[in-house]
């Protein structure tokens, strides 16, 4: 209802082509994705031919040097079909910073073309297996060999995105006895190392096309070219970049929630119970109204979040509200719609069932809502 | 907290019968039935062989003569222990009660003692494509042969739990062209009839061992005595049935809410995180408080409901309430307890992910929980 | 709906009895006595000649010797026509079992009669300015001269319901410099001693007939033989005694919400608006479809705690479910309803309105809802 | 947390004013206006001679040709304090526009330089007993007199606020027997005209300040000059006003939720409870991070929907949207904050518990958020 005042006609042209994109090369496909429990890798490489790979990365690295509201197209397009197999803000947006902002030269020069070609597939492990939400309570270890030419990491990561067809990780490791906040590091792994090992596919509610697995690090030995960034820095560069990763989640929710609601509204429409349309019912018509209103208020809230983001002024606690608030929402326009659609709701071919599914992950990943209220309440 | 008073030690005997049933011939299978989308033919006859189907008929037709509190042990357990693809509750407590209810003694002498050997598996069908909740927009047609030796079945059902592995269907059709309250009947359909067809089973977001199935007569031709009751009262009988076949779902919504509950409690005990266990966090802690607290009211309302069914007291719009309060309730209980199983809340090998996708459909069936606030709403 | 069977047709002819006094003598006088701040005493004196204080205390100390369903009915009585003025219930079914219990056999035969007979009104001082909800944390001092003659008691109180009526007064305070749960002890205070002293009356959003007042003590001499049980053991008498008083509040909170309900459907079925009555919107008959059943069902479970109560089995945690649950619940009645009376819901003529404005502080004393969940949370 | 971006540096000098202005000669008499029921005329010649009447109201009509982020301010600190009982905004921003808008030149010049001196001060009359949000079912008549000089008006308005300090009101009323959209006029009606009574105040439960009053037209002769705009035309114009009048019941809800927000942290942070502060608890902190989120959404919301306004582009959807969605917020915040305050969020001293109190009418008044979903579903 109110006209969003954030992209140029460029941005709109774009849209169009990532639409025509996922319409022709991906829902054709997701069911059968979601059986097998991942996308195929060509959809990958056909995404790195169509430019949509790391577009905000500079095009000395392979990107093509645009502002992250193409990025925000992109995922806003998958978030709104349900395309949610596809992997591809993760890749570009969470993991491919990581290298820009921290990466020496050469890890740049190494990757990022990589990524963008989609040669490389990115995933970045944090979680692990007892210590969730928790970044400081990360057990995952990297020692520095007594040469200083390498580190040796031992442990494991769970609920890992990406992380089956994953190429290069992201792991977060403690590198003095006690890690937390000043004793945590980042590296870049190389799947193919000694010593790495991906778990089983995990078996999920929903979100079943996307290849979530455990990685187990057994004495890999890890480059010391390949530590991101200052040693035991690891905790400070997460929570700079943790604000557009959850403004991310939350660009994904309200784009959901929105597509939810055009089906529901076509759905309602010509539904018929009782002899009338559902929409006729006037409990249907104020709940529809009530999601529609709280649909545009949190679209409202994360464009000014982007325009924060743009402006280089995104901050956490800001960035915690948009992640908590629209994934709560997103999950809750589900429910409803679900609702809305009868027993046709519960069933896996209309797509509002599978977004239900698909949605209730939101407001546990990328920290869960409760640690987003944590870090709101530190600013009270 | 609040101990339960409406059971004999003979009925407790029986529960501890029925969760090592469960334990020892379900819980094993069960990952494997959801994944073939139907229970193995094989644990009916174990069940009957237990002398779980039909304990409350009448001995004369191969039941139990037991009270409706036995089954209410047998709906509990499944309940409390996510066992959802044992269709049992649905095949004796209202396919074959409708028989008793309403079948010539011939019906009863043929069908009953079948369905407690598990001869036969029994399914009712009522909801159309098209027609949802709404029972009086039956599309269904059963035309009188002109020689009153049968009638002429046309149309289909849609979402009909055991619709798949049934033998007989008892089936809603209009006998006048206006259908409504004064023009539906109900039929007796063996499946082996002409012009009977299943569809294929139903993909859904849960209960997925549950086989779920569209039906659909094409000209079925069903001998006059198949017809249950009088001609034009089918509407009349199933005002009559809904009102504990409602209460069957509260009773398994706020079992199911208890075993969650108890799963729940378990994880926050020993899961760690940020040095604590969950539960010593504050808000887990009143969460939980909550939760118990909601699922012990409904608890005792639940209690309360089935004393007034054993007393031939249950009217239709308390059971409308206990259908949608307690499958509120239990949804409730799911969500808040997925969250606070973190990530491991989505990944299907958790009892407590399976639940919270299995107990969606519970605010949907057995009329919506909108259609129960409208019958509600008619006493005010 | 669900027939109550906790009364037999004593107490049915008591609750009539009590219904004629409170629309006779109460009800034409309750707007005054909100103008003025407190009920008159007359009332006190006029409900004693019914015989309507310490029902339940035996007859040897001026009470009838009844079971508490009478005071039941009195409290419920009270609450459903919204006559919050009166402190009835605090006065016989809390400062009354105080002495009983715990008092010395000249205390409770000096005491109890003058209050049955309303010729002393009674108080309890637990809560104090800055400690609120914290038992553990008073900080009144009682000082045991050295004589042991009397003890000498310091501090004050605060939000004091019949504190500004009040000639005798239960006061918590420490008895050793710590306090806590093993240093608290309870006094009989007459407030003509000396060094005792009443507040203003506070100005309330609601509940504005009931004097509710601070009260201090300023070396007051407390003859030893006032001390109720023995020294340091206050903490765990008001233990054993919150459930009940907890239970009253829960009483009065469904009994209110059921007042509510009934004036609403009386008000939505008269009210057109839009050219119908506001009870054919179905927003509204769903919304009263809900309340109804969340007071049905929060009725049956006050009465199986009634139940419990009269069978010496309520437990603390129960009677804290029942008192958080149906506090929250009454005003979330009372929220809905002002709503649906429109505009009229916010004049302070209309019974709703103050329903409105009373029922807020439930959720409050008593110990908070919070407090409840805490207390809850340790069970689990 | 997030900038505001829509005032200029003299929109802040301006803020200061008003500041400085509520707190010497607003807030140290407004427990007085409470308590005899309307403010003192001379508050309101006092703000005139500040300048904060009709600011947006050209100045050859006696405004000062303001931009309404003027008006803005001044809702926002009236809201922010609490200082309900000041009816600027509907003087200013509701009365003086539909005069300034459909008023003839001699009317504006009449009434405009009067109500910025506040020589007279102004209402609306809408609301009718027994019409409530229903704007089309009017029922005050206004009967064309047959020289066509002027009409005669009949009927009685209720709710009306400043309707008893009001010198001049704005009334609807139906101008053909059957009213409705397109028999409905509006007209400028002098209380002093013949006929024209105001009853007593209405006791509210809040907002205690405030003079609000019913309205009597008895055969109220109104000169023909005093009709507003075209005859029967009178609902456009409603139509074409609600949305600023709304959205200016959202700028109020969402500052006097900051306000309250900012009351309760300073409370909790300071208030002690089982030795900690009242923010150590997590049940604490989370709440307020979540009301601090709301806020902060609905914040960027309302100033998204005030720049709309600015732009000529605000609609009466998303003003209805701004209207239901933060006066729903509003209260919330208002309710939780209560229970923060414990006991003390019940007592009228403080200002928690008149903002608790008087935000409750802001879900009914301006439209019924009831109504307001049903403008927002017919864009469905």
């Amino acid at each position: 209802m109110i006209a969003r005042t954030l992209f140029d006609a460029e941005h709109d042209t774009f849209r169009e082509s990532v639409r025509r994109f996922i319409d022709a090369e991906v829902l054709p496909h997701h069911e059968r994705w979601e059986d097998q429990g991942y996308v195929d890798r060509a959809i990958w490489e056909k995404a790195a031919a169509a430019g949509y790979h790391c577009a905000s990365m500079p095009e000395a690295y392979g990107g093509a040097g645009a502002d992250i509201r193409y990025s925000t197209v992109l995922i806003e397009e998958i978030a709104r079909t349900g395309a949610t197999g596809l992997g591809f803000g993760l890749h570009s947006e969470i993991v491919a910073p990581y290298l820009l902002h921290y990466g020496s030269e050469a890890l740049k020069q190494h990757y990022l073309p990589k990524l963008a070609s989609a040669e490389m597939i990115g995933a970045i492990a944090m979680t692990e297996p007892g210590a969730g939400s928790d970044l400081q309570g990360v057990r995952t270890t990297a020692t520095r060999s007594s040469d200083g030419s390498h580190y040796v990491l031992n442990g494991s990561k769970i609920f890992i995105t990406n992380g089956w067809h994953a190429d290069v990780v992201i792991v977060v490791a403690r590198t003095t006895p006690e890690g937390g906040a000043k004793g945590t590091s980042l590296f870049v792994v190389d799947t193919s190392m000694d010593g790495f090992s991906k778990g089983k596919r995990l078996k999920k509610v929903g979100m079943k096309a996307q290849d979530t697995a455990e990685l187990f690090f057994d004495n890999v030995r890890v480059p010391a070219a390949n530590l991101l960034g200052e040693e035991h820095r690891g905790f400070a560069y997460l929570m700079q970049e943790l604000p557009w990763e959850r403004l991310q989640i939350a660009i994904g929710a309200i784009a959901s929630a929105e597509g939810a609601l055009d089906w529901t509204l076509r759905y309602v429409r010509e539904r018929q119970a009782f002899g009338k349309s559902i929409l006729d019912f006037q409990t249907a018509r104020h709940a529809l109204a009530e999601l529609k209103t709280e649909v545009q208020i949190g679209r409202v809230f994360v464009d000014q979040c982007i325009s924060l983001k743009l402006a280089g002024k995104l901050d956490a606690a800001t960035a915690s509200m948009a992640k908590y608030w629209t994934t709560d929402l997103q999950f809750k326009v589900m429910d409803r719609c679900v609702q809305l659609h009868g027993g046709y709701g519960y069933m896996w071919e209309y797509p509002i069932a599978r977004a239900w599914a698909d949605s209730r992950v939101q407001q546990i990943y990328g920290g869960t809502n409760e640690i987003m209220k944590e870090l709101i309440a530190r600013t009270l």
